[in-house]
């Protein structure tokens, strides 16, 4: 078991001990399941609350929070700080470096120094594979694929052939990249399909989500740069291009040809129509619609179907749910105008 | 081909026949598919018709049901009764015990009694497989884990290390378990990853179905309750709890630490944000949605974006459909209220 | 390197080249990527223009399009154009024929001529292979099943057993073809599967996505008419049925027994509910959700939820963005209406 003192962790994360610094600790756990050895996070004063009465003997918080009988590690960004001791704690353990003796490589594949290849991975001719790539058991990797140094794929990843992976990208189980893209033209008779010859181009530091599926391009790339966090389940069409450090939520949907800028958020079940752009920094709201051909600016924070700017939309929510009662209201304001209309005239 | 009579079928199902008891019958089916010697189901007055004029001579109806021609099985529950009746004519083909030679197993796997292991399973070390476990051809099991007896894993599933599942699970093809949840903290620069070092943990009689996605919880566990149905494509995030026996219709998606209640039903497409609660036999419907930190209380129906009690959305739809129609209304209304206003000003 | 004159495309596609017919072209790209020895696409005024100032010397463009600088090749409907002359320059890499040894093969399969069948590939028990048929890595395929001639099945793919695929048929890596249906009856205690002992049939020239879930039926088929167009990540469930020619885009869900017409199209994310009938012809939007046991017409369009002709749902969200100004107004009268009786009363 690994353990570290209260004041070892706070160097490690350039915190503050306030209380004893000596206390060891030996794991990382929930308000709930934690034990008397274990660090708890508390971010909110009601999570504080809640962790002066856990088990634990000490709170990783931001500063100026006080407790009465806990350790504190008080330190700026807590969250981020967790990250770090998780790390220390749970390192992630290591592949065990060679190609397994079941693993299928093709012809002219190059492989970097240290890579691991899983039993029953089948690697197609002519990929290049980087320096400490880890492929998991079941992945296939077709034709002329090029992955980055420490990227890992998970186990029964497929990559279509022709790919491109940059370094330290990382692909759960199931994620299906260079599928065909759905297109298309009718000739009267049946659905005539568009070859599609582009590829997908992944860059650098991009995490993809167990069953998500990023398809081909038409022509040209299907682009996900640099710092691109999809969760599972997503779909990124063709010729979608999605910017560095955008975060597309589970289930998301992005259709043919979109644009999606640096620093986005695209909540939960989003749906976001072909052809549209998507400024920097702007945020779609989980289950929103945005339309075909349709421009969100840079910063925006839409949400809804149509999805709109968070503002109109919640007021028009806000009034959809009074509208029964204006129904009734008008109802009766209308029997009124019809008793002061007889009144006016039977005077006239 | 297996034939039992109609008086045999009732015994088994403790129903009662009416018309002829000696009515050979080889098997079940659709109302428009059925054969002379087939069953057949129906349930409401329209079906008993339609089954009155189909091939088939024997029906499985629930009781106080009369037929002209047909021999009858009247029974209390007859969905019921048809599953047990589909168990005798279509018994599940039992999997081949034994590990296939192909399978590639990690250091020290306790397998247990009969398990069945199919070819290139790979199964990582430390594995405990329970008696009669099947796990079918393609699949991964990541190092540690531990699966109860009777369990099945159907061809190319995913399971990341150290998961824990119970007796009689059944996961279907493609389904990723414990893959990382969707964790970040922005540094400045970039989405820092916090390690997701928890687990899932899948207690008894559980289903899940193809291409869903269980993600591992941060710290601690995904819990997955006694007898919960997950259908296909569904998303379940870190540290959520599914309670007993609820069901997931396909493509739901359920973000972080949510809590589902035991008898819960979320309709297919539903969408729970993080930090819901949602109280023990609630109804989510189809394609709803629960926003962030909401709570549904127990027995509650709630449908709409957002998700409303079940009464309100349905007044609000009514409304809506009529709010063009009081558009115009109001705006004839203001002329009128014009003319009398002139009409009043001009009396005074 | 592939090359063909303008004149000899146009021969090809049955256009004709306004300009130098004997122009080498070497390829096709997009207008932002593309040399000057590339083909590009323009079918609308605006892609024209910015066609003109590309570097491509050559543009396919609909007749009547005139050009200051470039050769044109001028047909009738150029995106099916395009997608013959993407075959000319990019043929599909043909799949080495043979079985590699390391597939596993059941009893008594039986395999057409020039089949190819990839490493790590399991075929079950009395399969019956089509000629030609393409069968990638890690695929597996469940005892009984019947796969016609020229089908592809991508890597990762499972079929599970009894499935009936047609011929041309092509399933993308992932896809899931006959998991059970999501079928129980409560028991009082618990969730009692009913056991889906149904297939599912897939005609000719069927194209299925990756990842996405096609389930069998109870009894019966789930039934997939010829030259349907599948997305990924979609949910079809037991028993429906989808017609000719019909068009399901990414992330769409099907629930039991709905039947979908032919020559339909489902925007993405769309959820048609169970036992929907879906009339020839119709669209249905993408979010859109059409009820349970609803009727769509042919030819009919609907969007919205629940969904409705689109010129309702049009103006219903025209109308809603009036409402809170609508709110307003009303006050306003029944402030007015309040003088005004006041008035009114006083002069009587």
């Amino acid at each position: 078991m690994r353990a570290f003192t209260a004041a070892e962790l706070a160097q490690e994360i350039q915190g503050r001990v306030v209380g004893d610094p000596s206390r060891l600790i030996t794991g990382v756990a929930t308000i709930e399941a934690a034990g008397e050895s274990d660090l708890i996070l508390a971010t909110t004063p009601r999570h504080v609350q809640r962790a002066e009465r856990s088990a634990a003997s000490c709170i990783l918080v931001p500063p100026g929070i006080a407790a009465a009988q806990k350790t504190l590690i008080q330190v700026e960004n807590p969250r981020l700080a967790l990250s770090k001791i998780l790390s220390l704690y749970y390192p992630p353990s290591p592949a065990e470096p060679g190609v397994h003796p079941s693993a299928v490589l093709g012809r002219e594949v190059r492989l970097g120094r240290e890579v691991s290849i899983g039993p029953y991975a089948v690697i197609g001719s002519g990929v290049q594979v980087g320096e400490k790539v880890v492929i998991r058991p079941g992945c296939v990797v077709g034709d002329g694929c090029v992955i980055g140094p420490e990227t890992i794929l998970h186990p029964n990843v497929t990559l279509y052939p022709n790919m491109r992976l940059g370094a330290r990208v990382v692909i759960h189980s199931g994620a299906v990249i260079g599928a065909d893209g759905f297109g298309y033209v009718w000739d009267g008779h049946r659905h005539v399909k568009i070859p599609q010859v582009g590829t997908v181009l992944i860059e650098d530091d991009v995490e993809i989500g167990a069953n998500t599926c990023i398809d081909r391009a038409t022509l040209g790339s299907t682009v996900i740069r640099r710092g691109v966090r999809i969760d599972n389940l997503v779909q990124v069409a063709h010729n979608v291009s999605i910017g560095q450090h955008a975060v597309l939520v589970a289930q998301v949907g992005i259709a043919g040809s979109s644009e999606i800028g640096a620093g986005c958020l695209l909540g939960g079940q989003a749906g976001i129509a072909d052809h549209v752009v998507i400024g920097d920094r702007a945020v779609v709201g989980a289950q929103s619609g945005v339309f075909s051909g349709k421009h969100v600016k840079a910063g925006e924070v839409v949400v809804g179907y149509p999805a709109r700017p968070v503002r109109k939309t919640k007021e028009q929510l806000a009034a959809l749910a009074q509208l029964p009662k204006l129904i009734d209201e008008v109802a009766a304001l209308k029997k009124e105008i019809g008793r002061i209309r007889a009144e006016v005239s039977q005077d006239a």
